[in-house]
């Protein structure tokens, strides 16, 4: 018998965006399997549910739990806030796959969910409306070099730019960094910004200078936005014209 | 009175990746705008609705058609495919906005939907489960040297890629001059991918190395995906892998 696990993303928080195939499907499995926050979030909806959760720093032993619910026979999602294939269990899901449970027969399967930097971008109007990067600042599975070679990068070639893990409790000052990184190429007036807790309670939306971006204290929860060279403020949103007004 | 446009992203197609949010707030317009195709998707669900469609290239009128609704008092919303944001119309709005309607009172607000890269690396793996640019290889809008820059910035930096359109008639050609941009800095056998008409009726996927994806003839509706070095094809997806794995 094949089983297939879905590796579902749940949207920024509340239900309101999960898409209809996200809701669709966890409302068919006997187990779903995430983070305890975003269990919380869903217990309400699905009371009747197996719910595991493991803590955070245990992301192998949860794909693993994944495999054995399913080699059980149960319908098993794993699920992950934003996308699960941006920064995100889906690759690991594989990888444990391929390691552990390649004769399994088991198919995976990923159900796309709205991530944090377009959901977060639209709080703030429209500052990826052009060629962007995705950036972590995280270097807890990242070499610092490679985080800061694409952060030269980015902002060299103009991209427009979302900082995901901007901060966490050891790396506090991780922005500011960052900012000092790419400070050679982006002035001082570049239209920036962040939002915390989209899509949850708490929501904050901040639109400030590339200047003013560096000494902002942002927390694990937010999602940075860097505007390109054409970046403007209309309305105290953001917004990165494509261009269409250049050619009439 | 105040009365507030919406900017909606559908999703990639079908109106399963559509959100919940997106689906109440078109249940409640007068006018849904657009062009054809996407409106032919809604009609069936909606039909009591006003749908007004323009042609392509018509965008500024398009939105200029939105704003005059809204001043007669109806309930309007403008729709993209995938994600308003994202080489959407969302930019546009702001600034003929500004340009024509700055003291109407309208209000603009962007509703988040599943982009082609988020959709398309879904039905591939996780190709985008690290850092990655999003970069279209339109320059009907934007000048080549740009383009060209960012995709030395990208593959030099090792991103994850994924690019927008691709192709088109007059530029049938643009993913292999992008490919021989991209060959000093990715190895031939770097796995990559694209997708055609995700969400839609005649879904093709194809997993192929860089040097293959070079002579693939893909279309306008087609997204394609470019790993980064440590990309991996695991049962046949393609997978990028965050590092837990390293650490173990
Ligand atoms: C490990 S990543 C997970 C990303 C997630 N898979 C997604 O697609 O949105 C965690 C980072 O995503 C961003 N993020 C996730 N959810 C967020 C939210 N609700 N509000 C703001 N930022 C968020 C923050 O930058 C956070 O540090
Ligand atoms: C003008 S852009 C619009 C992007 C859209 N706003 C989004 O967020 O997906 C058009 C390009 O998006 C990509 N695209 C949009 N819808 C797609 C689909 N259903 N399947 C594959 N690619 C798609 C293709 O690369 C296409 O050339």
């Amino acid at each position: 018998m094949t089983n297939c696990i879905y590796i579902v993303g749940m949207g920024p928080g509340s239900e309101k965006k999960m898409s209809f195939e996200a809701k669709d499907i966890l409302e068919k499995m006997d187990v779903i399997i995430g983070y305890k926050v975003y269990l919380d979030l869903l217990e309400e909806e699905f009371r009747t549910k197996e719910f595991i959760s493991t803590p955070m720093k245990k992301e192998i032993e949860r794909c693993k739990i994944c495999f054995e619910k399913a080699l059980e026979g149960k319908k098993v999602a794993i699920i992950c806030s934003g996308d699960a294939g941006i920064y995100g269990m889906a690759s690991l899901m594989y990888e444990i796959k391929e390691q552990f449970y390649a004769d399994s027969q088991i198919e995976l399967r990923v159900i796309p969910g709205i991530t944090a930097a377009i959901s977060g971008a639209a709080e703030l109007g429209a500052p990826l409306n052009h060629d962007f990067c995705v950036i972590s600042l995280s270097d807890l599975l990242t070499p610092w070099e490679k985080i800061e070679k694409r952060l030269v990068a980015a902002a060299s070639a103009d991209f427009a730019i979302a900082l995901y893990n901007p901060s966490s409790k050891k790396r506090s000052h991780y922005l500011k960094k960052a900012c000092e990184i790419m400070e050679k190429y982006i002035e001082k007036s570049r239209p920036c910004g962040y939002v915390k807790n989209i899509g949850r309670d708490g929501t904050e939306i901040c639109v400030c200078s590339f200047e003013e971006l560096k000494e902002e204290s942002v927390d694990m929860f937010t999602t940075v936005f860097i505007g390109n060279s054409s970046t403007k403020v209309i309305d105290k949103k953001l917004v990165t014209p494509r261009g269409y007004n250049r050619n009439e």
